[in-house]
């Protein structure tokens, strides 16, 4: 089977006029929540589909545009248009573009089971609010006043943001879509990670997205005089630390090779610390995310655990504050065997991934609509920066697996 | 034999007097180096000697005061008035009220071999102006005019603060004393560690001041998502950086085994650090010190050495940058048989300890000057703070080798 007629310049146009929309002087894109550059981007693709399309938008900003809107199921495909500070062009921005193709080249090449609808959420990223995924969280009925009272560092609210935008939300515990009538969920995001381009696969189809639990944990030793203090002596917060962050990497490497789980330490601010003293406190911080609860709960109780035993060593003192509690999320085993049935059929590869970074999709499996995604591979890894970067044929690649995917369509719900 | 006429009650109106100048809140005392809280501390201790003594002030301010000015050899005996903000009420004061002491005792007990000449230094802290020991390095004709063009955090320069306190130094590249007609050096001083706190031991007489190697490494990885890199692809500056730190640990600690030596990385500076990001730079202090150089050397290079082979086995790049390279001081052998001899004479015990930190006796020591120092014990080693405490007893028993050191007299200088 031949790939579907999918036209990349037609994708080059559509991300590169985008690009030109809140384009930074190194070639990233600034478009925060709720800016004018996002509300233009989403016009902007608002006008590249035909009048065969009825566009719904919501009170939170999404767009949802189908050509069937009386359909029984429909297949939604998207993602968010908005960016962290000076980010790169396709985070986002590829997921709404390849949809787009997609649900074009699928109607050009027969008739999809369930109709597609393009979906455009606002505000996926956390950048300027300190709230992630408002646009699909409001589209669920999953946000709440006190979200909405977020500021960003301009003291503006949330709230008010949106209104500057020409929204009113009101009732936003309820969802703005008929989620009984969504067959499924299909997005694309540029990978936020580099195990694709480390592997040299095209594409990844993501089993689950990790949930992380988050602990700060403050070290309490002595300040001492760095040259007075005989080694011996000591109740180093910088040295004791270091162990337990060397600790925290060995336990979750260990674990790796066993289970689903990375451990990060992100943070290390010593208090007061000076090239001539002793430190006495340092505070750090630990994310471990898993996509296996069970299995996350037993790292963490393994770090937890090796932290006490070498502040008791040591004869420091701990505490030790949770930050989050996040459950990982399982997506549809149908939906990734639809993406893996039209992977095969078309001759092309693919991997399977957990998805370590959270997206709009998460918010959809989690409200009990069947969600599939696919990941193409960031060049080096390189996430939230100008220099992201991904291959021309990934993108061709992903756009046919899309086509395909509408045109054989979801399973059925149970 | 007994101990001499110590006036304990006298010692301690005079430390309490002197606590009273600069006493902040906590109990602690502010009396900067060139402040007027130091003036009035330094004319306090002028107005308690009696008219047998000349008193004779300095282009920078220091005060040398004696009964016989016209001696061949005099012992001079003091420390500074100066403190760090918030410091401790003994750090400095006891060593200026003890030499006053010692030498009122003295004549009072007898006739000294080498009279005595009280010195009381300006500005050994460097918390104002970064500057350290300006008042002996001053005496003894070791300053430079880029010293006296630092500034303080007002931006007030080292030679202005001089000249608001009535000073017009000149020629400081000359000493301001006849260094061939002293015939030693003694000063007294709370430990600024706990080793003879944890020893119980009152006295500490001082083998040799250690001297610093530092270093500032900087350890470049990538920055990277925490959930969505797995263990083995990550380049963590955070995780090196601990491992470094341990490695440092662990170095000095065997080595301090063999020979004198600490090391202290008091420093530990992530760059743009996040809780869920992978960390891709870290900036770390090393303060390696010993009284021993080959020794110093060969630990620096051990740890240098592992600081690269952490780096390559974890693809990390580290940039070091020497920030200070100071040869440690030996103190003089006639002196510090002098006091120990007096020690086994009173009948009291004493420990050999190297001194961690610089004081004045350092510059003296450096400048050729027969130099001798005896620490009393900082309970808990708290040094640099309101809690900084020692023992009356100890107070008494360094009054007293004190005052029998200066009866008994300086060896002849070779």
């Amino acid at each position: 089977m031949s790939l579907p007629k999918i036209e990349p310049d037609r994708i080059q146009r559509r991300l590169d006029t985008l690009w030109r929309i809140g384009r930074t002087d190194s070639g990233g894109v600034t478009r925060l929540a709720y800016s004018d550059e996002e509300t233009e981007a989403i016009e902007y693709v608002c006008n590249e589909l035909d009048d065969n399309f009825e566009i719904q938008r919501d009170q939170v900003g999404n767009v949802f545009a189908t050509r069937e809107p009386d359909a029984d199921r429909s297949l939604f495909l998207g993602s968010h248009l908005d960016s962290v500070y000076n980010g790169g062009r396709l985070d986002g921005a590829l997921g709404v573009v390849l949809a787009l193709e997609a649900i074009q080249a699928a109607y050009d090449a027969g008739e999809p089971p369930a109709p597609p609808t393009l979906a455009i959420f606002r505000a996926e990223e956390s950048s300027r609010f300190g709230q992630w995924a408002v646009g699909s969280r409001g589209a669920l009925g999953q946000l709440t006043v006190e979200d909405l009272s977020a500021t960003d560092e301009s003291n503006v609210p949330l709230w008010q943001a949106m209104q500057t935008q020409g929204l009113k939300p009101k009732n936003f515990s309820e969802s703005t879509i008929d989620t009984n009538r969504i067959a499924g969920f299909l997005e694309t995001h540029i990978e936020q990670g580099r195990v694709l381009d480390e592997a040299d696969e095209h594409l990844g189809i993501v089993s689950s997205i990790r949930g992380p639990v988050r602990h700060r944990v403050t070290v309490e030793g002595d300040y001492d005089h760095s040259g007075a203090t005989p080694m011996t002596l000591r109740r180093d917060a910088i040295a004791g630390s270091a162990k337990m962050v060397t600790a925290i990497e060995d336990i979750a490497t260990a674990a790796a090779e066993d289970g689903d789980v990375v451990a990060t330490v992100g943070e290390f601010a010593p208090a007061e610390s000076a090239i001539n003293k002793v430190c006495g406190e340092v505070t750090f911080s630990i994310d471990i995310r898993s996509n296996d609860n069970p299995y996350r709960d037993h790292v963490e109780d393994q770090i937890l655990e090796r932290i006490e035993a070498i502040a008791d060593d040591r004869d420091l003192e701990t505490t030790t504050t949770l930050v989050d509690r996040s459950p990982p999320v399982e997506l549809d085993e149908g939906m990734r065997e639809l993406l893996a049935d039209v992977v095969d059929s078309l001759g092309l590869s693919s991997r399977t991934i957990p998805s370590g970074g959270g997206h709009d999709a998460m918010n959809f499996q989690h409200a009990g609509i069947p969600t599939g995604m696919v990941f193409v591979p960031s060049v080096d890894g390189i996430s939230h920066s100008p220099k992201e970067e991904t291959a021309t044929e990934a993108i061709r690649e992903v756009a046919a697996v899309f086509t395909e995917a509408i045109l054989t369509g979801p399973p059925e719900r149970n």
